[in-house]
C-alpha cells in the first residue's frame, strides 16, 4: 500500500541488485520511516529476531529470503547443503511460534536440495522465496475480495454516513506482503470510493494498534482515530461501530479463533449490540487438528518487560520508560480464543464461511482427509 | 491503608501545626511517595487542579480543607464572608466534573455563615471539613464490612485456592480518605487473613490500575497482579478470576453504573462466565434523578493528548513520552455505563442491593420523595 505516495510492500530487492533484500524496519514506526538492508542470513536472523519485521506471513517471507541469501553464501562452501541445512535450523529458530517460519524455511531448503548444480541452487532458493511471498500476496487479496462486499452492503445501508470498522492489533500489510488480511476489505473498499472510517484500538502492551495499523492507514489515505482498548464497547453501545474485522493468529476447526489478547472482548461486546464480527483467516492460520479453540490452543505468556516498559519519542530520539513499580508482578497473557459463537464469519481466501467445521470444509475439500 | 508499614490517609493536618494540610502528591506514584504540604485555598486548587489529589471523595476532602485554609486567609478581611465565597468560587473551578466537589465546598461555606464571630467561622470551617472526612472513611469501612461476606463465601469454596478478585482503575484508598470503595472488601479480607489475590487491571490512557491500584495493594501487603486492559476476558474463560468489583462515578436509579471506560467490557466478561460482577456505590454516587444510565448519563471525551503520551520513568527521572504518530486522530472516551443486567450487586454503605429502583430505594427509604 502507499507510503508518502508510492507504493511499498514489506519486503523487496534492491533496486539493481538481488543481493540485497530491503524490508521496513518496523521498530522506527510511526515515528520514523526506515529502511533496512539484509545481506546475509544472518541479518535476516536478525531480523525476525529483533522484531524489525513481525507478523507471521512477513516472517515466513523474511524467512525464505533468509534462505535465498544463504545459498549466495553456502555457494562457497565445501558442503553446499549442510551449510544450508545449519542456516535453515538457525533462522528456525529467531522466533519461537509462528508456523509460517518453519513452513517457509523447509519449503526453500527442500527446493535447494532437488538439485546438486550450484548455480540452480540459487535460482531455485530465489524462486522459491518469490512464490511464498507472491502466495501470501494473493491470498490477501482475495480476503480482500471476499471481504469487500460486507462492506458494500453496510455502506448501501449507511446512506450518506460513513461505514464504521473497528479492528484489533495489525492484521494489515505490514504483518503480511501487501493489502493485510483483515485490512485487504478495508483497502479494497477506501479505493472503490466506498467512505470507510476504522476505529483502531491501541492494542496494549506492544501497541500495534496505534503504532502500526492507524499509521498503514493514515499513510493510504484510510480515515481512522486511534481508541485506548478499553473504549470500543462504549463505541458499540451507541451505535458507532458497523462491524469489526479482526485478523487472527490459529482457527481451531470448530471456528474458535485466538488472536491478539482483547479479540474475545470485543467479541462479546460486538455479540451485545448485533454488531457483525468476522474474522480474517488465510487457510495457513487454520489448524486442521485441533477441535476446540478454548481448550486445546495453548496460551502463550510472555514476559512482563513489555508491560513494564513503553517505546516512544521524546525530542525526536525514541526512548523506552518504565511505566509501572518495578516491582510489581505483572502478567502477559498474549492471546485469547474468541469462541465460534460469537464469529459472524471467517474471511478466507477460497470465500467466506461459517466458523464451524463442515462449512469451513465446503472450502478446503482437499483438507478433508487432515481432519 | 499501610506505606512502608505505617498508616496513611490521604489527607491530614501536619503533626502539630493545624495551619497546614498534607496530601500524598499522586503525581509521581508509584515512583515517589511524596508528601505535599498545602498552605492556602490557592494550594488546595492547584492539588485538585493538578491532580496531586484525585477521586471524587478526595476531591470534595481537599477542597473542604481548601475551604478551612480559606477561613484562616479570610479572617483578616474586610468582609470574610465575601472572601471566603469568592474562594468557594475557584475553588470549585479546579475541576469540571466530580459531584463531591461542589457539595464539599458549599457544606464548609454554609456553615461559617451560620456565625459572625470570626474565630467561630474557623472552628466551623475545620469542624465541617473534618465532619466531611469522617463520613468518607465511615462510608468506605461500611462498603467494606457489607462486601466482605462475598469473599467470605467465595474463599470458603475455595478451598485452599486464594480469592481471585479482578478490578478495574482506581477505587482505592488513594480516591478515598482510607479503605477505598472497590478496595474495601478486599483490604478487610486480606487484614483478616483471608487469602485473596487481585488482578490490577492497567487502565488506559491514565494507567490508575498499574500506577495507583498496584501501588496501594502492594504497600499494603495484598498480593496482586498488573495485567493489560485486554487481558481479563481470557482469564475469566479460564476460571482465574473468582469476582469482580469494581468503583463508579454514577449509578442510576435503574441500577446501570457508568464508571472507568472499559467497565462494561469486563461486565460482558463476566456474565459470560457466570462471574459475580460487583460495583462499589456509596449513595454519594447514586443519582437519584436519573431513571436509565444508558441514554441519561452524558459522555464525558478527554483530551487526546492523555492517549498521545505517557509517563514513566527513566533513570530515576519522571519523563513523558510520545507513544503514537503526533498528527493520528485519537478520541478519548472516559467512561462508559455497564448495564443493569450485568450487575449482580451494588455495595453501597447501608448494605447490598440489587441494581433496580425497588431495592435501592429500599436501603435508601429517604431518597424516595426524590424520584
Amino acid at each position: 500500500m502507499k507510503v508518502n505516495g508510492t507504493h511499498y510492500e514489506t519486503i523487496w530487492f534492491k533496486d539493481g541488485d538481488d543481493s540485497v533484500v530491503q524490508v521496513i524496519d518496523q521498530r522506527y514506526l510511526p515515528f520514523d520511516f526506515v529502511i533496512a538492508d539484509l545481506v546475509s542470513a544472518e541479518d535476516a536472523f536478525q531480523a525476525i529476531k529483533n522484531m524489525q519485521v513481525r507478523g507471521a506471513p512477513l516472517i515466513g517471507a523474511t524467512a525464505a529470503m533468509g534462505m535465498y541469501l544463504a545459498s549466495l553464501e553456502c555457494i562457497n562452501n565445501k558442503n553446499p547443503d549442510n551449510c544450508l541445512k545449519e542456516i535453515a535450523l538457525h533462522l528456525q529458530s529467531s522466533r519461537p511460534t509462528a508456523i509460517n517460519l518453519a513452513y517457509a524455511v523447509n519449503k526453500v531448503l527442500q527446493s535447494v536440495q532437488k538439485t546438486n548444480e550450484l548455480n540452480l541452487k540459487i535460482n531455485s532458493a530465489r524462486e522459491t522465496a518469490l512464490d511464498i511471498i507472491n502466495q501470501e500476496r494473493e491470498n490477501c487479496l482475495n480476503i480482500g475480495k471476499y471481504g469487500l462486499p460486507i462492506i458494500e452492503r453496510l455502506s448501501a445501508a449507511n446512506k450518506e454516513k460513513p461505514v464504521n470498522i473497528l479492528t484489533h492489533c495489525n492484521a494489515g500489510w505490514l504483518a503480511c506482503i501487501d493489502y493485510g488480511t483483515a485490512t485487504a476489505p478495508i483497502y479494497m473498499a477506501h479505493d472503490r470510493g466506498i467512505d470507510v472510517h476504522v476505529w483502531v484500538d491501541e492494542t496494549r502492551p506492544r501497541n500495534q494498534g496505534s503504532k502500526l495499523t492507524a499509521w498503514e492507514l493514515q499513510q493510504h489515505g484510510v480515515p481512522c482515530t486511534i481508541i485506548t482498548d478499553n473504549a470500543g464497547g462504549h463505541l458499540m453501545q451507541h451505535s458507532m461501530v458497523d462491524m469489526v474485522i479482526v485478523g487472527c493468529d490459529r482457527v481451531s476447526l470448530n471456528g474458535d479463533a485466538a488472536n491478539k489478547i482483547g479479540t474475545y472482548l470485543k467479541a462479546l461486546s460486538a455479540d451485545d449490540n448485533n454488531i457483525p464480527f468476522y474474522v480474517a483467516a488465510p487457510s495457513s492460520s487454520i489448524d486442521w487438528s485441533i477441535d476446540d479453540g478454548l481448550t486445546q490452543i495453548p496460551m502463550e505468556e510472555r514476559n512482563k518487560e513489555e508491560v513494564m516498559y513503553i517505546q516512544g519519542s521524546r525530542n525526536g530520539q525514541l526512548q523506552e520508560i518504565l511505566i509501572t513499580d518495578p516491582s510489581s508482578k505483572i502478567s502477559n497473557y498474549a492471546f485469547d480464543v474468541t469462541p465460534a459463537r460469537l464469529i459472524t464469519g471467517l474471511i478466507t481466501q477460497k470465500g467466506i464461511c461459517k466458523p464451524e467445521k463442515n462449512s469451513i470444509l465446503e472450502l478446503f475439500p482437499e483438507k478433508k482427509r487432515m481432519t
